[in-house]
């Protein structure tokens, strides 16, 4: 048995996503994940009181590890356009490149998500606020046309939904997927140029 | 027991959709399903050699059932850009409806048609030639832009896969959808007009 001082969120994080891995969300208890640890499964509620907190938890560790990412693209170089299909490229293979990598944690991941509802939430909110404010800056530049940024934002998110929801994991046989990202991309991409350029 | 004559093909896609209905795809054998109809597992048989056969007529016949509706779109009057969104929008609602009013059979729908790639595949490509039609059309009368109307209008269903897609069925929580769908539809219409339309 570890002492509580050992015990930190982050490595009952780690030891849960194992568990999910190798059991799966709907065989995986707090039990498991403490008997993992070696330690009580009451040393584990302290820090997650809830077993939906521990879900959250897991699902917005995953989410956020992505973020640094995602930034460093929105706030790069390039014109507007092409950091805009850098990012939503960026978001979707990550997730293209883990489902195939380790389908095990993925298959739990996307289904915990459908549930975690906070931390997903946030996570769309995020990856919208990047893509807000590159649109911003594009139509500053004259090389986006939008008037409400944030809405286009939304709708670049929701139209690329079959390449970064994990539900449509399923459809992410490469190379196929990255054809049907270019041609949605193309699309997109004419319709946030100002009408008169190419 | 029925007469082999009296058992026809379709007798037994609507009974199997009532026994998806109440069981379930897991749980449903066809053994269920010659039991709802009276008649022996050899029957069924006859009919549909193999589970997957049954699985596929019961996915096919289901989406067949959309495609008066589409191709009547596609064929009907309005512009090119307002015969597309009338399309997609049809797509998706349908499967809305279905979904909210129904949603034992939904799930199961949605669950077969994972599997039953033959009919999902041959219900994509109608849908495809359809929204392609109309973008032919659109391009020789200069209401839309496009090299490759094929290309584009594949394009243009990947891009709304959040709205028809049965494994994006979480999502669709009406009024919020409508208002994803709208969002979504004016960036695409703006990417298919042509450059210096508005």
């Amino acid at each position: 048995m570890s002492t509580p001082g050992t015990l930190t969120s982050e490595r009952i994080l780690e030891a849960a996503e194992e568990t999910l891995r190798r059991f799966g969300p709907a065989k995986t208890t707090v039990v498991d994940v403490a008997r993992a640890l070696g330690v009580s499964h009451g040393s584990v509620y302290r820090h997650f009181p809830t077993k939906a907190d521990l879900r959250d938890a897991v699902v917005d560790r995953w989410l956020r590890r992505m973020h640094p990412a995602l930034a460093a693209v929105a706030d790069g170089a390039g014109s507007a356009p092409e950091r805009l299909r850098l990012l939503l490229w960026t978001l979707a293979e990550t997730k293209w490149t883990r489902a195939q990598d380790d389908p095990e944690f993925f298959a739990a991941f996307a289904e915990l998500a459908d549930e975690a509802r906070t931390p997903v939430v946030a996570h769309v909110d995020f990856v919208v606020a990047q893509l807000t404010k590159v649109i911003t800056e594009g139509v500053a530049r004259g090389e986006i046309a939008s008037d409400d940024p944030a809405a286009t934002a939304r709708a670049l998110f929701d139209a690329t939904g079959r390449f970064h929801h994990p539900s449509a994991r399923s459809e992410w046989v490469r190379p196929r997927i990255d054809a049907s990202f270019e041609g949605v991309w193309t699309l997109l991409r004419n319709g946030l140029l100002p009408r008169g350029s190419s």
